[in-house]
C-alpha cells in the first residue's frame, strides 16, 4: 500500500465510496444527498490542507484522507483530519495507515496537536483505531448525531498532542 | 436596544470593531490580518445561517452575532453561534441580549441544542455569560489557542440543550 497526494483525477475513484458512505448517514456530518461537485469541494483540499489516497500496487484507490488546520489564526497550530476507506477494502489496515500518515504530516508541518471534532460514538471501529493511535476522548457531545438506525447518539471530540 | 437581521450595509458599521477584535487575537480563531472582504464572507451568513445586529435607538450598531448549524447532514440539529460586541459598548448587556436572541432563534428554527466550539478559556467574561445562559463546559481542548499575552491556553467546548 502506498499513500500519496490525491489529484483531481483521483476524485473519480473516490466518489463512488465517498457517496456510499455519506448517503448511508452513519458516520459523517455531511448532507446525505451531497452531489459529486459538493463532495469534491468538501474533500479535495488546497494548501495548507492536504488530501491523500491510499493505493495498492495496481494504483487502485483503497481509501482517502483529508487533513488541515482545525481553526485559523491563533488556533491554527491544531490540525484535524477525516478519513474514508472503501468498504470493499475494509480489514486491510487502510484506515490505520491513513491515520499514521495524517499524524506524520501534521508533525512535519509543525502542528502541535490533532483533534477530531465529530467522531460518531457508534462508529466503534474508528473510535478504537484513534485510541490505538494515541487519541483520547475529551468529551462526548450528547445526541449530536442523528443515526439512521440508533437515533440520536453522541459525537466524540478526540485529541492527541503530537 | 433592538436586535434585527443584519444587512450587507450593516457590515460597514461592524467592520471597525470586528477588525479590532480579530486583530487583537485574544478571542477568535480567525486570521488576525483577515481583510474586510474575508471578514464579510466569514460573518454575513445566508440561510440557513443568520446574522443579526444589536442597535440602539439611533440605529447605531452595538454588536453582532451569527448563528448557523454546527454541522451538516445528521449533525444539522445542533446550532452554533458567534458574537462580537463593540468594545465601546461593553457593559450594556449587548452580549447577553445577542446570546438570548441566538437561543430564541435556534429554538424557533427547530434545533435541539447549541454548541460553541472554541471559547477561549481566558475570555472569562464570555465563559461566565454563556454559563449564565445555561451552557456547560463539556471539555477544554488544552493549549488550543495561542494568546498574545498568555501563550497557549485552552478552548472550551460549551453546550446546552434547547
Amino acid at each position: 500500500m502506498l499513500i500519496r497526494d490525491a489529484t483531481q483525477q483521483d476524485w473519480d475513484a473516490i466518489w463512488p465510496f465517498w457517496h456510499a458512505i455519506v448517503a448511508e448517514g452513519r458516520t459523517y456530518v455531511y448532507d446525505r444527498d451531497a452531489d459529486e461537485e459538493r463532495g469534491r469541494d468538501l474533500w479535495i483540499l488546497k494548501s495548507p490542507g492536504r488530501t491523500v489516497v491510499a493505493v495498492d500496487a495496481e494504483q487502485q484507490v483503497l481509501g482517502t484522507a483529508k487533513m488541515h488546520p482545525n481553526h485559523g489564526g491563533p488556533g491554527g497550530h491544531v490540525a484535524t483530519a477525516s478519513f474514508m476507506v472503501d468498504p470493499a477494502c475494509a480489514g486491510r489496515g487502510v484506515g490505520r495507515a491513513l491515520g499514521e500518515e495524517a499524524l506524520s504530516w501534521a508533525r512535519g508541518a509543525g502542528y502541535r496537536a490533532m483533534q477530531f471534532n465529530a467522531v460518531v460514538e457508534t462508529n466503534t471501529g474508528a473510535v478504537k483505531l484513534w485510541q490505538a493511535l494515541g487519541f483520547h476522548i475529551l468529551a462526548t457531545v450528547p445526541e449530536a448525531f442523528d443515526h439512521p438506525m440508533h437515533g440520536l447518539v453522541g459525537m466524540h471530540l478526540m485529541h492527541r498532542f503530537l
